[in-house]
């Protein structure tokens, strides 16, 4: 297992350390730098010294105290401040994005910053494992072609953001909406192509991992994002890092059960979470209700668009109580869900995020209803439940995160000799 | 929070590691310890002097190939193998276990051996807080001065393992079937008597601790032990370590809910596991549906003794059908809080103790079944189900190795000067 074999693999953590903290934070004084990762002045001094000789760090000055520009005077004690900060171009990542019908192309910097992205609209659900793979290769390639940072040895990694379940130790996909074929291999080819570092994740621990890297979102603490729309999907973060789990793929919160015989899912089984909160669910039940235009659940049953589920919300907003009441049972279901990952694991934060967080105004009193009912007493000082809208989509970012996350830890393995 | 405050604190994590690995697996050559600590062998060369000086560790010939007693001659290339292992009267501690009625006091010395024990029977449902505090300084007095390894500055820790939910961070029990008070404080009163170091846990995590220092239980991954008895309590293990959660108290998975409206639970909510699975709740079917002898659940209908429900068992077994479906039913539910577990966090094995898991072999065809019912088939390859028999309850080895942890912490902080 990938996971267990990189845990044994000695490195050199507080190189890695001081990356991580400044991909964080941004340009910081090297004084901060020791205050937050724990090591000593002349430590700092020294390995920065390093990381600046290996052209993965740099020296720049300070904005100043409100930004004056005229060479630091008047800030305070009337000397710039220097600060470190990665070098952007030191190295690049692809990173790629699979969703229904859509593949995007991202190339990221080594602060972790999208420099530029391409999008192409496909079938994608017809496509085999030698068709997906194949027209991957060629919106790669193209795009390599198209950035020269990425030849000829530009590129470091590629991280790969997939919709649906992925197994991220193996490599493979095991069920995405974006494909009709299960269990897919898809980092190994690439690996064997691009003989670089593939790193693939479903997209909410993308999302979980980009939170984990973005100073206005990550506070520190252990949190879960739980991502609604077609399926419900969820990101753990414990101790700072996305938990994959010992098989690559937990945090697979919408097929935890809120009942036994419960209505049947995607998956095949009864009772998920996401057979009442889904994005499909909804629309099911919605079809039941009141009378569709048929080619809103005909034409593509199996994944509503974001026009047909919007239109089910405004009905349900403006009046429609037999509408609302779905939503209103979805938020209900989903804060018993929420009850049940408090209970086993009480992260600090519980982030609801995703295209389905479109209905969270009518969702969200009957997901306090819930956590009021489910919870122990006792126990009720819990996580805050945030609210993450949905106007930018961060599991782009977070697959270039994942592949930097790797290449520092790939740059700073120990020599093997030293093992022995 | 202590969780946070102690990750923030800088400490030598190889000295820790290498004291970790010899308590784990005993007596270990240099060789091996580099191998498994991924130090080079001059830093395992130079920190294990280091640990000799303070006396921490010795150095101790093999037991040889085969255990020949004539200084290794025979032995592998005819040269005793030097060995290192902890010095186990270099520290000790003091384990505590809270159960109903009963308190122990354990001596546990700095290879986390329990060298002895005492036993007090006494009421501890009528002992308030200030009650419960005189009894724990009455019983430590005493040991103390029974056992002079622990004068005057022989004991460096306190740990305890308390039935019910505790929270470590604040050290707090919210509540215990062993008292009939909620919220009661009990680390500071210690710390503030004792002045050392006082940490406090619930049973189960401490016997998950006890397993990670158990070489012939622990196979390195993540896993959950459930603990069946009165109530249904759960310990984590996630990367090596028990997880407590941000608040302390994570990891109540019998407070997970099967159904939403479902049996009254101990905890005041409905529907949790524990309401179907606990001693108790069985004990409550039971009385409905064969003639019980009054004393049996009236002289203590909170708490069922092990006759008690022995004897459930016994006539479930010998074709008391009724009886026997209501451990099925135990099962069952088990089997579905089971998979939710394995949907959020995939552990590599989930172990199966405590007293209750004395009717295993009549649950264990359900559980099996609601794993098949309720799993997605693509993550079907998940976790082993290992029954643990309870013949050795192992709370309070887990509670004095918490202690030890945190001591290995504590000697090992870098000094507050190289942080600056």
């Amino acid at each position: 297992m990938s996971r267990r074999a990189a845990a044994d693999i000695p490195r050199q953590p507080s190189q890695i350390a001081i990356l991580r903290y400044l991909r964080i934070h941004g340009p910081a004084a090297r004084i901060d730098i020791g205050t937050q990762t724990g090591l000593s002045p002349a430590t700092v001094t020294s390995l920065t010294a390093d990381l600046m000789a290996q052209g993965l760090v740099q020296e720049t000055s300070s904005a100043g105290n409100g930004g004056s520009g005229n060479g630091g005077h008047g800030a305070t004690r009337g000397r710039p401040k220097v600060l470190l900060d990665l070098v952007a171009s030191a190295a690049y990542v692809v990173g790629v994005k699979l969703t229904i019908n859509l593949i995007e192309i991202a190339l990221g910097n080594f602060k972790g910053e999208i420099e530029r992205c391409t999008r192409h609209r496909l079938n994608t659900r017809d496509l085999d494992e030698q068709g997906l793979i194949a027209k991957l290769c060629e919106f790669i390639d193209q795009f390599v072609a198209e950035n020269p940072e990425l030849s000829p040895q530009g590129m470091v990694g590629i991280g790969i953001a997939v919709q649906g379940v992925a197994d991220s130790n193996s490599g493979e996909i095991m069920w995405s909406p974006a494909l009709r074929l299960r269990q897919i291999a898809i980092t190994k080819p690439l690996r064997d192509r691009y003989g670089t570092n593939v790193q693939m994740s479903n997209d909410a621990n993308c999302i979980a991992t980009a939170i984990t890297q973005d100073n206005s979102l990550y506070g520190n603490g252990d949190f879960a994002v739980i991502m609604l729309g077609y399926g419900i999907g969820m990101g753990l973060v414990l101790n700072g890092a996305v938990y994959n789990g010992p098989f690559g793929a937990a945090a697979e919160f919408g097929h935890t059960k809120y009942q036994t015989d419960g209505p049947l899912c995607n998956c095949g089984r009864r009772g998920c979470l996401e057979a009442y909160i889904g994005d499909y669910a909804i629309l099911r039940d919605a079809s039941a209700l009141i009378d569709l235009p048929p080619e809103m659940y005909i034409a593509n049953p199996l994944h509503p668009g974001e026009d047909q589920m919007m239109d089910l919300v405004r009905q349900a907003r403006d009046g429609n109580e037999d509408l609302a009441d779905l939503f209103r049972h979805a938020g209900k279901v989903l804060g018993y869900g929420i009850a049940n990952l408090i209970a086993l694991l009480g992260p600090e934060r519980i982030l609801i995020t995703g295209s389905g967080a479109r209905a969270y105004d009518l969702m969200e009193p009957e997901i306090q209803r819930s956590l009021h009912d489910a919870q122990v007493p006792e126990l009720r000082r819990g996580p805050k439940i945030i609210h993450l809208p949905w106007d930018k989509d961060i599991a782009l970012q977070g697959a270039i995160g994942q592949s930097l996350l790797r290449h520092d830890e790939n740059m700073f393995v120990l020599p093997s000799g030293s093992t022995k």
